[in-house]
């Protein structure tokens, strides 16, 4: 016989289940996700300046976050593996905040969406501008770290309302 | 010209070769795994009651052995990447024979089996139940690792033949 | 001639550098860092019920953190290889503010220190709880990632200091 | 103040514990591990006269156990980071049985001992041996996965009692 | 809204851009890399005998450079993940040059070639050969790693012109 | 009773074995290696006035080097797990010949080399390179991959004899 088996009585025992993706459709998706690191006036001006001993920290943290976002499914346990076609990333500096924005677009063909991709993109961008400003100052934060919008899937588009947090 | 080059003359050098699936045929598949854990009455009490101090084994080795399935073609050297669809791990606590049974399924639509990605998240899942429960008793054995069932694919469906091993 | 070869003249080409660790001395080293996932009423609720389908979310994030941390050298590329002696990660439910707290507490014995370990442990550990809940609520975000506290090395010790944002 | 800070009232919130080995003593440590592949008569001898298709099994097979056992700590979530001084992997074949038996012994200096590491490196050995065979036959199975026997650390060597399972 | 979100003002800040591969369309595709290890006379003789000490130098070499080419993209931060049909790996012994050549051919369907992977396959079996002959001599090189001819794709097929250092 | 197990009779099944560094003492130890990427004149002027499509070529490339040297024994299957104390990566530009010249130092404290990784960082910031400028000419070449000194170990130091290929 050739139906797909099935796992019977699982009792609750193991609790970790992805999402069976083999009835899904497969369409174009996007993501974007962004955050923001907080590091403050004197290590702002030196990533603008591109004077941080350890190096060019938006390129580095752009090289990291674009890799992280390829290591997605090895890292996040129930999160599947997607082939992406692309990995965009963007930062800009507030000076007022004295923060830089990260922001990640992720793209592929496929039955899953990669929101996961774009918002681990974001994070592994946001940890290595953390670690390359670190020695500069202790007073760093990741916040905001959210998805802003998706597009593609049977859930249809999203567009994060606007909100004192949502830029 | 636009034909594929092909190597000549191989020797017997170098002797590890992947088999080419660019002329198979893309078909949904599934692979059903099983394994045992044997160990012992007491760690199989303190699996079911969650003592284990280590935390709860088999959450913990559902998480393990999902990552590994999606690890496969990293482990096994002449294994095809696979976007896997879905992963399932059941595990069963068998009081008698002072056993964990763990079965994984795996689904993907494409040219390959999955049955290395279930037989893989089996292993992991085993090797990890038998590190959370190495400190309560050291004879563990992992037995019984095989196929059950597979679907899809050209050579036809599968189901092992019932037997004394074979549950 | 025995002593160490230098590279001269960079020239700001290729402007990424790890330090250079070889002369620092080796001592027991912590840090903990943490985070925040603000998740809403109603994710918190199932996941305090262990009622989320995906599964047990924070063992599961808790896995996840645990095997992030030890990644940490490969994903931010300036971070040295580390052999963390422990990696201990905390989850505590915040019902006014629908949010889920990590901790995380990292340590080794070695030249350098472990603050991205720790970072790297919540990061990774709230994007799961993230994961776990979105199908749940589109509205979450992850706040708040910061390193808390440090000990061993040079610089000495440190704690961050008290404020609103610093619990 | 520099004391090593602890986290407070664990809840059983997020049940996963690596063991804290800071405060263990660095000692030489050694493991051997065993198991065995039943692959039957026909994969046998094409093993033996190296004729599988796939290539050189038992030599791949050793490849991708050293391999395996350095990823250890990646694949079995509570496991820590080892540098070993050396994975050895020995296959020997037994025609009565139909199978292939592998043994690995793994070493380190240092404060957690060994045996994952050498159980990892026999089962991804043996799914490799498994993955290079299953074309000539399915009904292989995997069994005897186990601990012979470890050297070093303060519970003290361990050598498996003899039985009908321990060879 | 349903249109593709898209990043504004990048200002060269974080200068790492993959190819976006949304538009491409799917093809056939093939690459063909090659690379000499010169090793010199002794370690020459040494891999035909099947005498190095540190084992089997072309099928461990064989093995390594499979798995290498799984991880193109883990390895080159702007290579798309991609799902290899075939990797095929030929050594040819050249005792005039005191040299193993080394050619990998790469296959796959998709938007994105596969000559990154062909190339990677190249390089990291020469690294293990140059790793398994070290001790027989230090005046090891590696060269002439380069593309020979790929097929698929908008900008058609290709074959490296004939030359001095194009065999 | 205490002593290390050992092995009998491998008898030539399954040829790849590791060096046994357990006996080795822990001494400093650095390695330089080098290596050319021919780009040709137009690749090499985009490189030089950060025109490359792809982004910053030399940065990017050296991220990837150095992430690359720290994936070293799990690329090369027979290398040992080192904690590297630095990785740094030079770059010079050579007009004459059309190239990208390549070196890298790497430093440990420990039992084994770090040749092998100095020469890993090379090649995959050379593949890197080569992969960044593809799109600019196809008839680019790595050579020249190399060590050129090695300090600390039994075996003492090391220095490439001058000549025609060693720079």
């Amino acid at each position: 016989m050739t139906e797909t088996p099935t796992l019977s009585h699982v009792d609750d025992q193991g609790q970790a289940r992805m999402v069976d993706v083999s009835q899904k459709t497969s369409t174009a998706r996007t993501a974007v996700a962004a955050g923001r690191v907080i590091v403050g006036a004197e290590a702002l001006r030196l990533i603008r300046e591109n004077e941080i001993r350890k190096g060019d920290v938006l390129t580095v943290s752009n090289v990291a976050g674009v890799l992280g976002a390829k290591q997605t499914s090895r890292l996040l346990p129930l999160c599947h593996d997607v082939n992406l076609q692309n990995v965009e990333i963007e930062f800009s500096l507030d000076d007022e905040a004295g923060a830089v924005d990260v922001r990640a677009i992720t793209k592929t063909e496929g039955p899953t969406g990669v929101e996961m991709e774009a918002l681990t993109a974001v994070s592994i961008a946001a940890l290595t501008i953390y670690d390359m400003c670190k020695s500069v100052t202790k007073e760093i934060e990741i916040t905001g770290v959210r998805l802003l919008a998706k597009t593609g899937g049977r859930s249809g588009d999203y567009r994060r309302p606007a909100g004192p947090r949502n830029n």
